[in-house]
């Protein structure tokens, strides 16, 4: 028995009860990638599990009654519980391929205030420090202002406003160190950039995330069904995909390939 | 011929080519309200038209073949879509009725920058002001950051981030300056307030832009269809809703009767 994960979508995180940060993305290629990995495992007539981690919103694949039976389907909503999601079913299952198709939220919200209170707090928290202490101060208080308001209350539209943000747990991170047997397949998205950079960026994730696969792709070369992507390993470009259905088919039989007799 | 605008759903805000701000709403109310606007229409035998000004992704009203042709619709975004909407429609046909139930966002991005780096452009920029100048200045800083990156990249995830959010023209606004005949119907949502706070919002919010009606809401009293609200006319609590479909009916109702024979 083989046991996936594929997160799809975007996350969402709150400003406040009526305001919230999405990362926008479909969830198509999530669900493509899904339909892939059934066709690919019931034609090698291999039993498994698929956990397919997904915002309230996307686009979930559609699923016959039997193949229903084989994916896990697990709501998710901001960062925060993405990473409880995956902890939970590291927890449970071991896990064999991890394909992180979600597009995560890199920030959260930390502190909302009204533009004018901000300079105010500043203006006051450095009025008696030394030049030298100036800097870090400023800093301090942009991130820790003492008179913020909480996301718990409705913001108030009578003067503009600062929201400061702070960075969430890098979720692709947890994977290997969890366990690096897990064969990871990332993704990495750009807007408008050289091809270069493109690759560049796909290697630095491939180093930090240790990943086995990385798709890469611009926002430019997005256009709904006219999807186009590198497939990168290690150092190297070994797939050039256009649409998704080309993109899941490379992902799934590059993974798959030589390691599902598990 | 009576011609009615209807604003439903939430807009949507960009921070950057992969990120947005949205006010969750579902267009559900704004769905009820023109359903009931049909039905008590057709059965007056007045001709009209509906102009439907919805979100992307809210619920749209369930039409009939020959209610399809009765209600045109125009997709928005942001907020400036939706007022370069309604300005398009003033242009073009003249409005008896506007029920604007639609959550519009009070911010919009202005500016996106990392922490340490709005820090050290304060830090610079109030070095040489004296003492009685340094609040505006930082101040300033705030608002306009020179540094600030750009709406159309992607931001980078690797350090937390500073939003300068400004204040988007107040919609509801435009509506009596264009034209003091047409009947408006104004919705105000507060978070988990007393009553008392929530009628006053919405007499403020009936002084400012001189609604006809207010639908006073408070988030904690929304679960889906169980929908509590109160309608409120001049200075007046004139009618308690519960549910979607009594508060259409309520607002129907009293906003046509004896106004329909134009």
């Amino acid at each position: 028995m083989i046991n996936i994960i594929i997160t799809a979508g975007g996350t969402t995180e709150s400003i406040d009860q009526v305001r919230k940060i999405t990362n926008t993305s479909t969830g198509k290629l999530g669900a493509a990638i899904c339909k892939k990995a059934i066709e690919y495992l019931q034609n090698k007539k291999v039993d498994y599990q698929i956990h397919y981690i997904v915002s309230q919103t996307a686009i979930k694949p559609k699923l016959n009654r039997i193949d229903q039976q084989k994916v896990i389907f697990y709501e998710v909503s901001d960062t925060e519980s993405v990473k409880h999601t995956i902890e939970t079913i590291f927890d449970c299952y071991e896990i064999n391929f991890f394909i992180h198709s979600m597009a995560i939220s890199d920030f959260t919200t930390s502190h909302i205030m009204p533009i004018h209170e901000m300079a105010q707090e500043i203006t006051r928290s450095i009025a008696t420090e030394p030049k030298d202490k100036i800097l870090s101060k400023v800093e301090e208080v942009l991130r820790h202002p003492k008179n913020h308001l909480g996301t718990s209350k409705k913001i108030s539209s009578e003067s503009d406003i600062i929201l400061t943000m702070i960075k969430t747990p890098k979720i692709i991170n947890l994977v290997k160190k969890h366990s690096p047997n897990i064969f990871l397949v990332g993704f990495k998205l750009l807007n408008n950039v050289e091809e270069e950079e493109l690759v560049k960026a796909a290697k630095k994730l491939i180093d930090n995330s240790q990943c086995d696969l990385v798709l890469a792709n611009d926002l430019k070369n997005i256009k709904d069904d006219n999807h186009q992507a590198l497939l990168i390993k290690e150092d190297e470009i070994i797939q050039r995909c256009f649409g998704k259905e080309h993109i899941a088919k490379a992902i799934i039989d590059e993974m798959f390939e030589g390691r599902i007799n598990i």
